[in-house]
C-alpha cells in the first residue's frame, strides 16, 4: 500500500476506516452537510443523499483494503478493494475534497455492472 | 487537479497523455512487456492482452480531463474524466506500479454500467 500523509487525507482516511468497519455514524462525522458526492448514478446533493447512497453500500462490504492513498492540503485519493455480499471483489476509487476538516466533495468511481448482474441473478421475493 | 511530482507519476502521466492524444503505440512505450493489469472484466496479462483492452478504448476517447494525480517513487495514483463516443461522463482511475520506467501492474477502475447500456441500445447490422 502506498500512502503519502497530508490533512486531506487523514481525513479521508478516518472516513474510510470508520464506514468500512461498520461505524457509519462515525463516517458521517466527516462528511459536510453540503457534500456533493458524483456517484456512478448521478449527483448526489447534500449529507442526506449520500447517506442514502453509501450507508446501504457500507452494511454489504465484509472486507476491505486500502491499495493507495495519497493526498495534498485539500485533495486526497483512496483506492481501495473491497469484498461485498453481492460482489466478491469490487474495488472503488475516490477523489475527495476537505475544507474545514470535513468532506465537501467527494467523485466515487466503482464498476456497476457485477452488482446489476448479482441483482439480476437474485431470486425475488 | 491535485498533482504531486514523482518518478512513478511522471511515466504514469506520460502514459495517460499518449494514449489520451490518440497516440497508442507512444503509449505502449511505457507498458513493460510482463504486465498485470486488473481490469474491471478481469485480470490481463502481458502487454497484448493489455493493448487488446485498452486500445479499443482509447479509440473511442473523444475528451479526458486528469481530476487528481500523485504518486511516490514507485506507485502513482491518476483519477480521470473521459467523455467517449458511447458514454458521454465515463470517470476512470488507475493505480499503477512503475519498475524501472515501465508500469508493470495496473488496476484499472471505471463504471462498465453505461458501456453495457448503450452496446444494448445500439442497433445490431
Amino acid at each position: 500500500m502506498s500512502e503519502s500523509s497530508s490533512a486531506a487525507l487523514e481525513t479521508a482516511l478516518a472516513y474510510y476506516r470508520a464506514w468500512t468497519s461498520h461505524d457509519f455514524e462515525q463516517a458521517m462525522t466527516h462528511i459536510a452537510a453540503d457534500i456533493v458526492c458524483e456517484a456512478p448514478a448521478g449527483r448526489l446533493d447534500g449529507a442526506d443523499a449520500f447517506r442514502g447512497f453509501m450507508g446501504p453500500f457500507a452494511q454489504i462490504v465484509t472486507r476491505s483494503e486500502v491499495l493507495a492513498a495519497f493526498g495534498d492540503e485539500r485533495t486526497a485519493v483512496l483506492v481501495y478493494d473491497t469484498v461485498t455480499v453481492p460482489v466478491k471483489n469490487a474495488p472503488g476509487a475516490e477523489c475527495l475534497t476537505v475544507e474545514g476538516g470535513k468532506i465537501t466533495h467527494m467523485r466515487i468511481i466503482f464498476d456497476r455492472a457485477p452488482f446489476e448482474a448479482a441483482r439480476r441473478a437474485a431470486p425475488t421475493g
